[in-house]
This record gives structure tokens, sequence and C-alpha cells, in this order.
């Protein structure tokens, strides 16, 4: 390839392809297409093939799939039907920061690290990375379901929770906690959640008539990603994840997204966009990085408390909804991501986590990640039967009403 | 903002929100949309604002609007419809070279440049950029006429010829043309060509039931996109622009697009990635660049050159369709664009090209760029009472028959 567009097209043709070749190749053997990808990217990243360079094209692509898949969930969710496991959610979120927070730091200690270094890894294992879940789940038509809306509500309960965490933890570790930093932190958190619950949608809800006094073509469409982009931006702004803000954006639009076809003009955004975020999640994946034992052994068994820590404690939170939502829950909190990366980088950074640790960390999010897409669609379509209602059937069968 | 993640986002959201804030002022004052995106452009742009950094995210996302936008383009052309205009497409685009590379060539030497600069000059002059004109006319529902196809089908042999023209100088410049090389250039071209227009389209009718086998939901879309990215890639890869293989790509898919609803599928990719390709080309556009008089003066009088040289040189080529399509054509022939900037930057990195030339091909790019659009419309509204055949209209009369 002669020039730098060939590259860049050259990239984004060989992610798209591997990703959707195996996502195919996963769909015929009865598993999420998302496993497929995951597996591309290490395929083809520097890990193994090494066939395209990770960095700024690969990054920018898998950004907008991102954010596109939270948004395309938040589509799916009335905020009323949010509100409605809002209890539950926060106790769900509540206990699933509290469990990892505590026994990684435990466990941390015993295996011998440094004290901030425990307090590191407890605090690396705090946050839930959503986009798995609701990937599977929005494959799989359940993201409708009760069951889905606990885990996408106790997920954004849990990345606020999760940033205060670490600025709890970065400023101990440096010498002192600033009560006054984490309560202006809570603050605009509290301040952006509660404007786009029970704020924004009704503002979209008055005012969508005007988009058809647009005269750019296909505006519902150009707004409601205007929309998306602002929200996700001042969500990374306040210190929330981006993805945070564009489900909420999603939301926004959810009662107003079927005059305006949101969903099926959104569809083809999901269809080209969101595989390059798993693909290059994959990528990031250096299994050689792992095969030494100061890394694997300890990660194995952090690994298992991963696990257990979101599976108990989420679980316990949602065992008003029967067992078997409990555990649909819980598992649905376990995959971790990003965030638990960015954590350990700053640690990193700081000069208080080890490499190794670091090296435990990136093992923990790979496999949580790579362990929750088989067993989640069972789990949730077995706790369709305990739940109290389902709403995902219910709005369906209204749907049908209204034709 | 704190992350990486949140200056991506607000670069694609600052791109769009302006190219379509001025799109819709533009379209308000019944001008193309494209003239308010390339203007936000200037105005976001590091020449004015500077609120957008140019770089990779920018870059790949304009990449992938200008491919997604030719493709679009391709999807409403069969090969049928190309074959009717092939004649006098070739010798439209084969005037629509000569013309401004000897005049290009001879202003350059009266003007008191070196030979070497003057034809670097010259071959900057060929090469027309297609992008503006097919979304001025795609935006207007005019892409489907028999003057759009002339244009479109001249704007690939202009293409082919300017590769081989700048393989013939820069070989001149260095001391000797290999005549081997152009014509193993040239026989790459033609075989891609040939391939994409007899051949290819054929393969994809036959073979296009696969696609319902296919497990990946949306698999047509998938595909396609899959072969756009390929086709682009090959084209780049062959020394042509990508966004000819993006083309043919969607004309391998013309005839079974409207069976997987393919068109309405791509909208809203065109949606949202194709503004930014030229807000994006806007953001290129330092206006303080052009204020010098040794950039302003000689620029004028190049871009005068460059529009009289495609307007009548290319319009010859179409006088067979009468004196308004010749007129249609050879304006929708006259936007120049990337080519003529690698072209100068290839004589930049030679030493042969003064930064002031450079200066001055890009003073003609712009302007060539921002002029064409507002008189299209009406032009080819014009040529359509003069054309033999209206296939716009026809296709739609047939797809009414068939509803």
């Amino acid at each position: 390839m002669h020039t730098e567009t060939g590259h860049m097209i050259l990239s984004l043709l060989i992610i798209f392809a591997a990703g959707k070749f195996m996502g195919e190749v996963f769909e015929r053997l009865r598993q999420p297409a998302v496993i497929g990808e995951l597996l591309a990217g290490v395929i083809i990243g520097p890990g193994v093939l090494a066939l395209v360079k990770p960095g700024e094209v690969a990054e920018t692509v898998a950004t907008m799939g991102v954010v596109v898949l939270m948004f395309a969930v938040g589509l799916e969710t009335r905020p009323s039907e949010l509100f409605k496991v809002g209890r539950t959610a926060t106790i769900v979120a509540t206990l699933g920061v509290i469990a990892p927070m505590a026994l990684g730091f435990a466990a941390g200690s015993v295996m011998g690290f440094t004290r901030p270094e425990a307090l590191f890894i407890g605090t690396a294992l705090v946050a839930t990375s959503v986009g798995i879940t609701a990937r599977v789940l929005a494959d799989r038509g359940l993201i409708t379901t009760r069951t889905a809306r606990i885990v996408l509500a106790a997920a954004v309960i849990d990345d606020v929770l999760g940033m205060l965490v670490l600025s709890g933890v970065t400023g101990s570790v440096r010498g002192g906690v600033d009560v006054w930093h984490i309560g202006l932190i809570f603050l605009q958190a509290a301040v952006f959640l509660g404007f786009e619950v029970f704020i924004a949608p009704k503002i979209v809800n008055r005012h969508a008539h005007w988009l058809d006094k647009l005269h750019i073509p296909n505006a519902p469409l150009v707004v409601s990603i205007i929309v998306m982009l602002a929200m996700a931006a001042l969500s990374e702004w306040i210190g929330l994840a981006g993805i945070v803000g564009a489900f909420f954006a999603g939301m926004m639009f959810a009662e107003t997204s079927d005059r305006f076809e949101l969903e099926a003009r959104v569809k083809p955004l999901y269809e080209w966009l969101v595989p390059y975020f798993f693909v290059v999640t994959g990528m990031k994946v250096q299994p050689a990085l792992f095969a030494k034992p100061a890394v694997l052994l300890p990660g194995l068994a952090l690994v298992t408390l991963a696990v257990l820590t979101k599976v108990v404690g989420c679980g316990l939170g949602a065992l008003g909804g029967g067992v078997r939502e409990a555990l649909a829950v819980g598992v649905g909190m376990v995959p971790r991501g990003e965030v638990g990366l960015i954590v350990a980088s700053v640690g990193l950074s700081m000069g208080i986590v080890s490499p190794t640790v670091y090296a435990i960390v990136v093992l923990v999010v790979v496999v949580t990640t790579v362990i929750v897409p088989p067993v989640l669609p069972p789990l949730f379509m077995l706790a369709q039967g305990d739940a109290p209602v389902e709403l995902g059937r219910r709005r369906s069968a209204k749907a049908e009403e209204a034709a």
C-alpha cells in the first residue's frame, strides 16, 4: 500500500472483515458473535499475526462503535422503566462495589503486595464494563427485560461509585483524601444523572416536533447523533465513562424513537461500527504477557475473586427478584474493562503499581470479559421465568395493540 | 477534557455539529449543504478558531465518509448505464486531461517558473475530484441523470489518465521516463476497471442469494461494506484513488440493491460520516496562506485557467448531447482535490516545487471546489431539457410500475 489513506482503509477492512468472519463462525456454533470478534482481535493484533497496527485509526472507530452501542441500548430503555428498578439497582451497585474493593484489597495484602498496591488492585476490580453484557443482550433481544434494566442501571451507578473510589484511593495514597474535591465530583455526577434521567427526556418529548422544521434531510437522526456525541463528551468531561452519556442520550430519544424510526436508522451504524470496539479490545490482548507464573497464578486467583465478588455482591442486591434473576444480574455485572485498566495505569504512572500487577489487572479484564458472553443468554432466559414483569414482551404486545 | 477518549469524542462532535449547523443555514439559503460544511471546516479549523486539531482522528472519519459517499453513488449506477456513456466519457476525460496539462504547463512557463515546476503545475491541474460534484448531485436527486453518469465515468477515466501523467512527469523530471513501468501501471488499472465494470457486478448478481445463508444479522449490508473497503483498498494499492474502488463496489451491488434495501441502509452511514469529509476538507484551508500577493495573483490566474480548461476541454467532448449538457459536464469536472495536492506534495518532497507553488495549488483546489456547488444544480436541471434520455425519471417510473 503506497498511501496513508490506503493504509487507513486497509486497517478498517481487516478489522471489520476479521470480526465479521469470526462472528459468523461463532453464530454458527450458537455462541455470541462478540466472542468471535474479540478472538479476531487477538489474532490480527500485535500479539499474534500483527496484521493491524493499534493506534488512533483503530481507536477512533472503536470509540464510535461503543458509543453507538450504548446509544442503541439507551434507545430501547424508557426512563420510567429505569425508575422501576432504581432501588434494586442502587443496592446491586453498592454491594457490587464494596465486595470487590474489600476482598480485592484483602487478597492483595495476603499475596504480599504493598498496601497501596493492594488498594489499587481492589479499585481495579470495582468498575463493571457494561459494553459486553449490553452487546450480548441486545444481539439476543434480551435488552428490554427487567433483568437487563437492573444491570444497565446498576452499571451506571457503579460507574459513579467507581469514580469516587478511585478519587479516594489516589488521594489517600498521595497523602490525604480531599473530601471537598470528592464531594464536588459526586455533586457533578449527581446533577448530570438527575438531569439526564428526570429532565432531558421530557425536553426531547416536548420539543421533538421542532425536528420536522429543519431543512437538512434526516434531521431526527442527525440531531440524535449530535446529542449522543455531546452527552458522551460531557460525561467524559465530568469524569464518567463516555458510554454512560451515550446511553442517556439514547434514553432521551426512547419515547420519540418509534415516531422517527430511530432504531431502524441506527441499526446500520451499529452493524458497521460496533464490531470495531470488540475487535480492537481483542487486539489489546497479548497472550505472551500472561505466560509468566508471577502473572498467571495471582491473576487466576484474582479472576476467581473478581467473578465471585460481583456474582455474590450484586446477586445479593437483586435477590428480591428471585435466585435466577440474582444470578443473571450478578453474572451480567462481572465483566471489567477500560476503567480497571485506567486505574492500573494511574497506579503505574504514580509509581505505585508494578508492571506485574498491571499485567495481572489486564488478565482479570480479559478473562472476565471473555467468560461472560457464552453463559449470559441462557441465564437471562432462565431469569425471565422468575421476573415479576417482562417489560420486553409487554412492550412489544403494546406495540401490536397500537398497530 | 481529561481523557484521550474524551478529546476524540469532542472532536467528532464539533466537526459534525458545526458541519450540520452550517449545512442547515445553507439549505435555508437554498444553497447546497456541502458549502456550509466546507465553510464550517474553515471556521473550526486551525486557520480561524482552531477548535479541532487536524490529525488521524479527523482523517479516519473523513476517509470513511468519502468512501461511503462514492459507494452510495455507485449503488445508484448500473453498469449498463455507464456503458451507454462510455464513448462520450472517454473523450470528455481525454480532452479534460490534455487541456489543463498543456495550458497549465504553458502558463507556468510564461509566469517564469522553472520547467519542472511548470510541468508539476500542469499535472496538478489535471485530476478532477469527483466527490463534491457527486455529493451535490446526490443530495439534489440528480445523480441518476445521463449528464451525471458522463461526469462519473469521465472522472474514473480521468483518475487513470492523471495517474499515468503523474508517473510520466515524475519520471521525466527524475531523468528518464520508464515506459515499461507506466505501461504496467496502465495495465493494472485497465484490468481492475475491466474486472469491476464487466465481471464483478455479474458475480454479485449470480451469487447474491448466498447472503441469505449467513447467520450474522444484516448480512447484505455487512458484506457490501466489506466489499466497499476491499475495493477501495485495492484501488489505492494500484495507485488509483480509493473512492474509485468504492464507487465500483457500489456499482457491483446496484442491481441487487433494491432486493436488500441497501440504499436505505446506507443512508444513515451517509448522514453521519459523509459530512466529516467536507468539513475536514474545509479545515485544510488556511486563509492567511493565500493573502500573499506572490500566491494570490498567479493563484487566481491559474484558477481561471483551471476552470476554463475543464469547462471547454470536457465540454467539447460532451457536445454531442447539446450545449447545455456540455456546459453541465464541463462544470461538473471543474473541482480539483486531493490528487492535485498529492502531485504538489510529491513535487515539494522532490525539491522541485517551491512552497509558493504548493500554496498556489492549494488555492486552485480550494477555489475550484467552492465555486462549483452553487451553479451545479441549475446547470444539471437545464441539461435535462437537452438530454436524450433521463435515466433518473425513467428508473423511478419503472419502480412505480413494479409497485
